[in-house]
Parts: C-alpha cells; structure tokens; sequence
C-alpha cells in the first residue's frame, strides 16, 4: 500500500539521505568521543560538532558558537533552562499555547513556590498582545513562548513579545520545536535570551539531538541540571563555568549530531525559503480542500500567513479516532490524534478533551500525497 | 599507517556491523516516533523499544522491562537519581574512585546540605570493605558506587557491599559504564536499587543512549529531573507517576535505542563470557609485557582477577602527554592521557595531579594489536 507520512510535527520523515549517510560514517569511521582522546579521529570528531555549533548560528543568526549546547532532545533544553534558573517567589510567563514540555515543569515549580502566568490566546491560537504589559509583575523573570503551535500552527510574533520583554528585563527563551529549519529566526532581532531548538523535526535531523543557544549574561545564571564529566577541567570536582562545557556533561550524541551536521548543510543548501514556501503551499493545498466541508472543523487560521504547516481538524460526525485509524489502515496515511502533548493549548482551542486529528506537513511531502489525502478524507466521510 | 584503537573504555569502537546497519535501517525506513503516532510504523519503533528494555533485564537479570528508563548518557541516569532523590539533611555514601559524572554532582548538592562521604580505597583503588559500616550514619539514605575503575580497572565486590547497605536500608546505585556487557551484574544478588548503565562501552552500541533499570520502591522516591511530553496521559499538565514515562521525557534518542538492540543482541550471541575471556587475556599480555620494565609504573592490580580490561600507566622518565602523543602519531595507536575525568580516582592511586596513559582493551581488539602497542612502548622508551 502507498504510504503518506503526515506527521512531521512528532519528527521529520523520510530525512534527506546524507542524513542517515553520515551518521553511519561518524560510527563506522570516527567512533571517538570528543575532547577525551588524544589521538586523530578524536579531533576530527570534535571539528565537526563544532561546525554544527556554527551551523546552528548561522542558521539563526548569533555570533558565538561556544554558546550552543546539545542535549538530547528540546525537553531537555527546556527542562534545564526552567529548572536551571528559577527560583522559589520568581514568576514566569508562557503563553496559553505551551506543550507540556513547558507546562509539565512548570507544575512541579509551583509546588516549590514558582508562579506562572498563562498569556491568554484568542480561539485561534494567537496571544493577546494588548494584554501581555498587564500580566508582567516586578518578580517576573522569564518568559517561555513557543513560537508556533505543535496543535494548530498559528505562530506568534517572537520580534513583539521580545521587545515587551526586553523593556521588563525578562529573560526571553522561544520553543523553536515547530519552526527552526523553516521560519527565519533571528535571535537578538526577538532579544532572545536563549533560543531552545530540536534536531529531528524542520533541522531534518535524528532523533537524539536537541539543544539551545544561550546569550553568556543568561548561562551565568543558570544552576546545571546535570554535572559531570566534560573532558575539560579534568582535576577539578565542581563543573565548568564556561559554555559549552558548562551544560554538556558526559559523552554527547555524537552519531545524531553527524547527522544533523550533514541535514543543516542539506537545509543551508535547499534554503529555509524554499523549504518554507514548498510546505505552505501544501498546507494551502490541504486546507483548502477541507474548510468548506460540512462535519469538518479547522482548528486555527484559515490563511497561511502566520502559519506554520500543521494543521488540526475535527471530525464532526465521525470519531477522530476512527478518521485517523482508517487513514492509516485503508489509506497508509499516518497522521497523528488526540492531545498532542499540548492540554493547554486545546483548552485554548476548545478542544479539549476530545483532541484533534493533525495533519502534519514536510519539506518531503507531495502535492499528489495531499491530493490522495484529501481524496481519502471525502471517502472516510462517504462524500 | 596502522590504527590501533585502545581507548575502549571511553567508547568501544569498533561496533559490530549490525550496530550502524540497525541505526540506518530505523532513520531510513521507519523515521517516526514512539508512541505518538496512530500508524503502525509507531507501533513497531515502540516494539523495538520495548525489546531492547526486556534485553537489558535479561543481561542484568531483573525482571521488570517496563522499570528500564532510557537518557543520554549514564551522567544523565547518575544525576536523576542524585538530585531527584537526595534532599538536605541526607547523607550519601561513594567510594574515593568515582568518576566526576558522580564528584560533580555531590559537590553542587553540598551547597544544599547533602553531605557525602567516600569510602577510603587502597592504593590500588579498591574498597576498604571493613570501615564501610562505620561510615554507615543515621541519615545515610543512599550509596554510588562504580563498578569497576575507569582509570584503572580495579573492581569492587558489590555483592559484598550490597549485602551491608541492605542492612540498612541503604538504597545502592551501581554505576556500571565500565562493566556492562562485560562482567556478570545480578541486579537482585547485588540488592541493588538502581543499576545505570551507558549503551556506547561494553554494550557495544552507539554514543547517545544510557540509562538505568530500577526498583519501583525507589523510583517512587525519585523527583523526576527532566518533565514534559511523554505520549501518555496527554490531558495532564503533570508528569506520569509510572515507569518508565516518569524519566522518560520528550523524544527518544530511537536510532541509538535501534543501535543498542542490535548490539545487545550480538552481545547475547557472543556472551559476555567469552567477550570478558579475551578482554581479560588481552590485558593480561599488555600488562606482563609493561609490568617489569624500568621506567613503567602499572596503577592498580598486576592480576586480572577483580579487574577491568582498563590499564593506567605512568612513565617516569618521558611526559605521559608525550607517551600517548608519539603513540599516535608514530605508530596510530590512541590511548587516553590525564585524569580521565576522575581526579578523586587518581588521588587515591597517587597519581594527581599527573594522570596517567591509558590503554583499554575491547571485544574488537587482537593480540596481534597488544604486541604491536607493546613493541610501540618499548621504542619510545629506547629499550
């Protein structure tokens, strides 16, 4: 049977082919570990995790490549940011979009005495910008805001909340998971203070590899999460003060930064332009052929502009459930439903608890695949 | 010119074949993620997953797949258990040999009033097994101990240990990265509450996968470090209370989950038995060609018995820096030099601030490749 992957949103599919290629390279011909060896291929290792670094900031535009750190996954990132910096009677805004990779944190913070504001969105997903100056108090910090949703797409505008922020002297970190690779995303432009990414979804990467880059005033802040080994500093039992080391402890994912090395390259080459513009036409596409259908409800904007490729539909007269497991059974179409990791965000939506069925659009899909998919909804709904 | 790879004990390299061709099959042909898709290339990653949990019970014998959590990297499981568990007041227990991945983390959680105290070893780097119980206090709830010495191989007996810290319901972590795969560890003999292990070492598999199996006693003390997403009770903005979706955030390193699968699989197929006779026959050529020689001081035991394939040396009349330098460059062999990340380890082995070379031998590694590194010595030495 054809096979339609319309999940990109959970992790890119299929990857560019050098991804997979360099990956295997790094373990049949490198292997080392960086910085531990003092022997050739150990450095050859650590050449290539710094161009990534590099990759990484050129990608979003930030001077110092010293200051990206890898993780295993943009949870991780976030977890150690939250954690890492908060402190009992501070106070944080996100928006009332976040995923639970934000707001599963911030719910154990709060037994330990760390309030949260949620900025309240309108039904489509978009932060109430008016109301953003009123919510900000004198022990607000931080502020954590996802720059597209991972429910319904609807992207908020980073360059305004930043320069909000920036006003309060509150440290600015974006959730990049649904826009880095895609979106242009300038990091001092939005005053970031620090930029939370993952490698397996727009950065065409494997899963295994996340990070964030951080501004050194915002690093000096922050408590590490995890200690240990860095294969620096080696007589000392306290971690480094210095970035990277700082934040990156024990051996690093190395076969899945080779991998995402070789996909920023592939992206660098292909443009986040292109890339953008070929997987917006196919959500126009897509939407398109299902928002006059009667027992269909699009969540979120009808227009692409301030949209990224994801897209979450209600089935009306037929359980979401049933839609997406006969998409996949009769149809080969993969698609994701429920909550999406994301309560918050479908309260916001008012869809919560019933959840959505998302479509999910990628650099690698088809204008054919969009059309069978759409084909394969109208039979689903017997029109 | 000849490679000859000895640092083993940092990653072992090479990998069986089936390591990258499992890691290339799943970014190539299955790409999605676990447990959160509708479609069955999902189910069939989360198939794997689950495989490659019940592999791990089987070589640790324990019998609960589910109570196996999969990081990064065992600094990562080391640091869950540390700082999820410990609270101020509470007092721990490690031997004088740990590795930074455990010093790094005691010494932050002293500033919160976690005292830690360390197990005085001999000069060979092994437990003083009889002042154990007298360091044993009212407020010790927990006690890490590393399996064998990343330095210099010396083992310690965690059965013995694991029967003392039973007695007191002292909760034990077994910090196995230079072990696993290799040496037998019945998880219930050794009473443990915690085994971590790292997927790159003894296990065979690719860099970006650890972790650790254990008890659900325990886990129900741990604070969860890292929080969010876990495909599983989506409508809740709290982290799951069960195993393994408590320590198990965000996505999956999966190709290096597809890379330890294949790996352990090998392992099973070789046995450990066999893989741990010619490791210890290797290192028992190296260390009777190294042991007499003037100029050469071996650090830790001459015998194999209670030992790793992980040899530590020291030259007295020629820089260690320039030992593994020359080794490298003139005859393609790679050692590790310095501290290892370990300078407790090396106060105790008299060996700080100076470090040592080290040479550690893997599954991969010949006799041939001994003799060759043994003759390389021996030049650089004049003799």
């Amino acid at each position: 049977m054809k096979r339609v992957y319309l999940d990109n949103a959970a992790t890119t599919y299929p990857k560019p082919e050098c991804v997979s290629k360099a990956v295997c390279y790094f373990i049949e011909n490198i292997g080392s570990n960086v910085g531990r060896g003092s022997y050739q291929n150990s450095y050859s290792a650590a050449q290539i995790v710094y161009e990534t670094r590099e990759l990484l900031c050129n990608l979003f535009k930030f001077n110092n490549p010293l200051s990206t750190v890898f993780t295993m996954n943009i949870t991780q990132s976030l977890n150690m940011l939250l954690k890492g910096f908060l402190k009992p009677g501070d106070h944080i805004l996100v928006s009332s979009m976040e995923h639970n990779a934000v707001m599963r944190p911030l719910n154990s913070l709060k037994k330990l005495g760390i309030e949260f504001t949620k900025i309240p969105c309108d039904v489509f997903g978009q932060i109430d910008y008016d109301v953003v100056e009123g919510l900000i108090k004198p022990n607000t910090k931080m502020a954590v805001i996802s720059h597209a949703s991972n429910v319904c797409g609807t992207m908020q505008d980073i360059e305004k909340l930043g320069s909000i922020f920036k006003k309060y002297n509150i440290h600015f970190v974006l959730d990049s998971a649904q826009t880095a690779g895609v979106f242009d995303i300038d990091f001092k432009k939005a005053n970031l203070s620090a930029l939370c990414f993952t490698g397996h979804k727009g950065l065409l990467g494997p899963q295994g590899i996340g990070g964030f880059i951080i501004t050194n005033e915002f690093a000096s802040k922050i408590t590490p999460l995890i200690e240990g080994g860095t294969g620096s500093l080696s007589e000392s039992e306290e971690q480094p003060e210095y970035l990277p080391d700082k934040f990156e402890a024990g051996t690093l994912c190395l076969p899945a930064i080779y991998g995402l090395n070789a996909s920023l390259k592939y992206i660098q080459k292909e443009t986040t332009k292109a890339i953008r513009e070929k997987e917006l036409y196919l959500t126009k596409l897509f939407i398109d052929g299902v928002k006059n259908i009667d027992g269909i409800k699009l969540i979120g904007y009808e227009d692409i502009k301030n949209r990224a490729p994801v897209v979450s539909l209600c089935f009306e007269d037929i359980d979401n459930s049933e839609v997406a497991f006969l998409l996949d059974r009769d149809y080969g179409i993969m698609t994701r439903v429920g909550l999406h990791c994301a309560p918050s965000a479908h309260k916001t939506l008012n869809t919560f608890p019933k959840g959505t069925v998302r479509f999910s659009f990628g650099h690698m899909n088809t204008e054919e695949e969009v059309k069978y998919t759409l084909d394969a909804i109208y039979k689903i709904m017997g029109k």
